[in-house]
């Protein structure tokens, strides 16, 4: 489909086409005047220097498009009763969909001091990137928004992640060609391949092409009209290209443009949902080719502006020292005759509002948006349903995230009518033997499928696609339209999402303080096939640093745990599939592994977050301990627990401690996380003078980092990963970083005041027990039966 | 193009269609041996489960596939005489890589111990995926590789960044369909708007649809062929489609789509380079679908295996104690029948060795895929050229990298002829006002050009792409095959490539162990637009974290500098262009900041990396200080001086040091980085017992992670950025994250012994003054004046 302003007939009557020009020209005054006016919104005086801001931090670029598709979504959401939202990609385009926002009521709803008056207006211009205000991109505090304009790359994930799950809903998305460049956009847009047409809405992108970027063009917007077309359609799509610089031409095609792309979406829908239509649908994709800076001025200082990547910024840059700048200025602003469009209080003309739609139909006031007004509790069952039997410590061994799938398979099978429940992951549900979920739902799939296939599903709720970042921006729309869901990941490649889930926690940094922005629920990791068992995957795999970048973030919004076994496992989930605006990361093998403490232990275990394992020690209550064996994570746990069980053979009058820490935020002090221990706790539990043996899943200086300010901090010794890896057996790779049990004990003997010169024996047969494996290893390929078929509480 | 196996003519001639197939049936019984067998490799006797390994740890899917491209690329090669280099993109891809370096010579020319014999081959069985031995990806320990085939999403980048200045050279690169999914692999498709068809050599994709990730199908491998074929169209390419799974038809159409391409690709570069077209390219791309697992089981305890998911890994698992799955191996490894391929002594028959190339033609052993053989020394000029002059510190300002901006033209201008530096950044070269480079050469662009755009050049060496991830793996592959080059970044959206970096300072770790790597130059990062200007884009721009992942990273391999004017800039950069095998990140602003110390004192201050700034306090040899501030970074820097000023009118007795770090490794102890000070030099600088107030421009525990171990760490306290930000003026940021000058003068008060009550009038002054800030900043939208215009050394 090629709707071109030269053949397209009009679609838009004059009224029509009138009220929807007067809306985009007040959408534009308003967004010129954000950049540029501290004062005189009305321009009802002469333009003067001290009427415009100090400084000038706008971007005019991309405004005159986002008010052109935010108007005509205006119009066919009033005229087809739509239920829509829309997902802004351009970066910078604060001024347009605020504009937007303050001209639909939307905005004053949410902040009443902002008036949709001249007094509103005033403000609304001052506060824009001004101190105290409202930043330049769209972000949380703008109302209707779901994305951040920042960052770029995210906004069509996040329009898929807002649309599944939700038939009736029309998530329209503006993708900027500078976006367009970039891998995770590139890779989303293959996100209609899972798009199931039956249970999930529709996304329409909207690529616009404005032509430049910062100051270069953009890829897509130089490729010869045909060849982008190609490509739009091998990414599965029915381009509708829109060009134009007349304004009254591509009014009408842009509008003829979204009908046609309307009635085919409908007409999608109707075949999938009522005739049975099974074939995958080739969703319309508007292309909108306008000038850059549209609107604006045309040449500044003898240079062309709009239409170029000058237009970028503040295309008038000196107003407040060049009189031809500010003469220019105010020309350009009076170009909109704002008389027409604005009463004397500053109110918007009934024309401007003509195409504005009512109540929560406008994008600005869609609960869709504010995710949290949506949001159910999810139906979780009895984790004692799932709990594996403990008798006694060390007897038995399971895969904890097989239990946890138990756990999730019934949260699918609860969540099957209601569908507000989604896993995602890179191809990897079942290598991280989540698999038991597939027996209430399938993987998302929509592409042509083969009789060797298992578990595909057009309706499924899984969603597998070896892209992180994809993942990653579905799981965040689906949450910020206030669903649930589990992203589950190779701990070494979450850092594929570092950049991401920063913008996710600063956004729920953000929204935490605004008072309309109701909480979603936590975004949820589940980080297996972690460093201490890729050991056959090699260095590539192994990398145990995510945390270290989650715990650099806004302490309110972000959790860490090393649950360490299945009981614990299941109890942390539960906690992170009922919390709200946090970032949960869970940290947790997929391989047999100990169970060590039963579920109403794990449980009361869970929720302190650390505490003394005394069956693991020697505390009987008479004696203070010698030393503390400390541990996070499934596979340091194991290892304190083994050495724990060779100082008992050892140096059977050695008092020793076992502390086991799940929530390692519990380390820091009370004033700088919300899980933070009193210096009192963390005395009782770590003692203030006794050497603690501290063996970490991740880098060892993180738990120094926490831990800094304890009183006990230098008796802290702490072993971890080293950025030693390889394609070795498990316990190689535990030796080879320090981190096993042996070591431990050598540790331990290294520490305690007075045991190098008796404990000389046991530290020798410790060296040797490493040599042994270390050869045994080279020869047979695997570890030490000694080690391999370690029992603890046999 | 489409050649499809039903209609294509054969091209291969008997003979030549034997020895290829000889040569691919070698390499796959030798990917088959590599994962299954510990011994008796030339099947000299009846398998026996003692000669397979315990733990069966391959992957058996990608190799036929890969083996196959091998095999022909030999073939093309040898008769074109090609200078060629392969990027194996798939993972898991080890075996087959192994397979055929073994079988050309290369491998055994590399590790002189794995000889091309029986003996050899035992070795090469044994020590895959074995303790001590190789990994299961293409990793830095295969001859030929510059690509690990770990992390997927890289390879083609790696190709396209091989191929820049090489114009001699044809870089292969096979994307597995899996890959194909990713973001950063989606995005570099568009590098071919970026391929100078004159400077650059032939970048040959060759996606290889195999059909199936881990547990998936892959999407592309579901698209319909046309769809498919548009996609590629809309990538700018011209597909060549090679499907079957009939061995024989689909050599001779492999052979055909490989003479096809390169013969497309010889007419291209003659009509760029000898006929003057200029019009962009449409280079060829081969589409391979072959089944995965191609000619392994075709069943396994009765469930499909070849050409499925299931043949991902290893598709007989149970040989060691499963006769029927070790009758079955011992049939499949037999099927290639070994003793046509090998003779007695395990070498490779003539047949198996007539499509191999000779000596660097061979891939395994071409020079480019060990790049620092090639590496010439970047000719640098003299830094006083460059220099700004200082007649005492603090008289003037800069913008620092402006200054290094024509540090960099020259540098460009150098190697003008040679063609081995270049720029790469996500289209902010101009932004980070780097811009001088522009008169030396321009920005690489082979799309359409237009009238109003500047600096775009179709031999320029500037990149300039909206995509983090294209642009460092072009910088990669670029760098790895010996050339120089430096990435300059906004310092939040470094965190894009955080896991891609992993990857590189992981390949640099290794590579540096193997003697016959030689060293490459070191991967630069600029990092400028920081968090502290970046007060207009807002919080999504502000993290300075980045470098906190870096520091988890090897010692040996990572840099971070933080040069705190323009002469250390240049110092800085001086020392990272020259330096090898590194990861050097340097934090530097953009914005005018005073000039602090001359070219001379910059070289050996950066060459110290922290030292005391004399003139800055009140050092007068005579007495200790009574408080250190410290500071690294320009913004911290600056604060820390404007807070050593007013201590000096403040407190005029009050002895103040001030320590400028810009080496942050400088602060670890010595065994723990190269770089790392010795206590007593950190002593020395920071004293053991006295308070140090310590401004940093990041996360401030990074400075705790740092010097936990030193003896003053009790009295150390940090400042820096604690996630506080917002769209405001410069000073307001260093307010809300209590690294302003004020708030420094306040933590000096609280912590020198005795200060509190005798300086309690002059603190409340500060605690006025960023009151007062505060007022200001929301009437003016501006600093205060006296902060705005304030002078340290007028």
């Amino acid at each position: 489909m090629s709707v071109d302003t030269q053949q397209a007939p009009p679609r838009l009557d004059t009224d029509e086409l009138r009220t929807l020009d007067a809306h985009w020209r007040a959408a534009n005054y308003l967004a010129v005047g954000q950049i540029y006016l501290m004062a005189n919104p009305l321009l009802t005086e002469p333009l003067r220097p001290e009427h415009v801001k100090p400084r000038l931090l706008g971007h005019w670029g991309t405004s005159p498009g986002l008010n052109l598709v935010y108007t005509h979504l205006n119009r066919v959401i009033k005229a087809r009763d739509l239920n829509a939202l829309c997902v802004w990609g351009p970066g910078h385009g604060g001024p347009a969909v605020l504009a937007n926002s303050w001209l639909e009521g939307s905005y004053s709803e949410t902040y009443p001091d902002v008036t949709r008056d001249a007094a509103g207006m005033a403000r609304l211009f001052k506060q824009f990137s001004f101190p105290g205000g409202v930043p330049s991109h769209v972000a949380p505090e703008t109302p209707g928004s779901i994305h951040e304009g920042g960052e770029l790359g995210y906004a069509l994930s996040h329009a898929y992640g807002a649309a599944l799950d939700n038939p009736d809903l029309l998530v329209a998305c503006v993708i900027g060609d500078g976006e367009a460049e970039t891998g995770p956009l590139a890779a989303s847009w293959h996100s209609n391949k899972f798009l199931d047409p039956v249970h999930d809405g529709a996304v329409l992108p909207i690529l616009h092409l404005n032509g430049y970027k910062i100051a270069n063009p953009a890829v897509l917007a130089r490729l010869p009209e045909p060849e982008l077309d190609e490509l739009l359609r091998g990414y599965g799509h029915d381009p509708i290209q829109v060009t134009g610089d007349d304004p009254d031409a591509v009014h009408h095609t842009l509008a003829e443009a979204f009908d046609t792309a309307l009635d085919r979406i409908a007409a999608l829908q109707r075949a999938a949902r009522e005739e049975g239509a099974t074939e995958r649908p080739r969703w319309p994709v508007i292309v909108l080719r306008t000038p850059k800076g549209w609107t604006g001025p045309a040449e500044v200082d003898g240079l062309p502006v709009a239409g170029t990547w000058r237009a970028h910024q503040v295309p008038l840059a000196a107003v407040r020292d060049n009189p031809e700048h500010l003469r220019e200025l105010e020309a350009w602003l009076r170009s909109y005759r704002p008389e027409e469009l604005f009463d004397a209080d500053g109110r918007p003309r009934p024309d401007v509002l003509a195409c504005v739609p009512d109540g929560t139909r406008r994008l600005g006031a869609t609960p869709h948006a504010n995710g949290g007004l949506l949001l159910r509790d999810l139906p979780l069952p009895d984790l004692d349903t799932y709990a594996v039997p403990v008798d006694k410590p060390g007897a038995t061994r399971h895969e904890p995230t097989r239990v946890l799938g138990d756990l999730l398979q019934d949260v699918m099978a609860a969540t099957a009518g209601r569908r507000d429940f989604r896993l995602v992951g890179p191809d990897e549900t079942a290598s991280n033997r989540l698999q038991a979920v597939y027996e209430a739902t399938g993987k998302a799939w929509q592409a042509r499928t083969l009789q060797v296939d298992e578990h595909l599903d057009r309706h499924g709720r899984v969603m597998e696609i070896l892209s992180e970042h994809t993942c990653q921006g579905w799981l965040e729309g689906y949450l910020l339209t206030g669903r649930h869901g589990l992203f589950s990941c190779y701990e070494a490649f979450a850092h594929i999402v570092d950049s991401m889930v920063n913008q996710h926690i600063k956004w729920l940094r953000v929204t935490r303080r605004l008072p309309w922005r109701a909480p979603i629920a936590s975004l949820n990791y589940l980080l297996t096939s972690h460093v201490w068992r890729q050991d056959h995957n090699g260095f590539s795999h192994q990398d145990p640093g995510f945390v270290d970048h989650i715990l650099n973030k806004s302490p309110e919004a972000v959790r860490v745990y090393f649950p360490p076994d299945a009981n614990t496992l299941l109890s942390v989930a539960d906690h992170a599939l009922r919390s709200r605006d946090y970032v949960n990361v869970v940290v947790a093998g997929k391989q047999p592994c100990f169970d060590w403490i039963t579920m109403d232990q794990a449980r009361v275990h869970c929720a302190r977050g650390a505490g003394v394992w005394e069956w693991a020690g020697t505390e009987d209550g008479t004696r203070e301990p010698d030393v503390v064996l400390a541990c996070a994570g499934d596979v340091p746990t194991q290892e304190v627990l083994a050495a724990a069980q060779l100082l008992r053979r050892h140096l059977p009058d050695l008092a020793v401690r076992v502390v086991n820490v799940v929530d390692i935020a519990r380390l820091m002090p009370a004033g700088e996380h919300p899980h933070g221990m009193s210096d009192f706790e963390y005395d009782g539990l770590f003692t203030t003078d006794k050497p603690v043996v501290f063996a970490y899943h991740g880098y060892p200086w993180l738990i120094h980092r926490l831990a800094y300010r304890r009183t006990g901090h230098r008796h802290l010794h702490v072993r971890g990963y080293k950025e030693i890896g390889t394609t070795t057996t498990p316990f190689d790779m535990v030796v080879r970083n320090d981190l096993d049990r042996y070591r431990l004990v050598m540790d331990v003997i290294d520490r305690v005041p007075g045991l190098a010169v008796r404990a000389a024996g046991v530290r020798q047969r410790m060296e040797d027990a490493r040599l042994r494996h270390h050869d045994w290893i080279r020869t047979h390929g695997t570890d030490l039966p000694e080690v391999a078929d370690w029992f603890w509480g046999g």
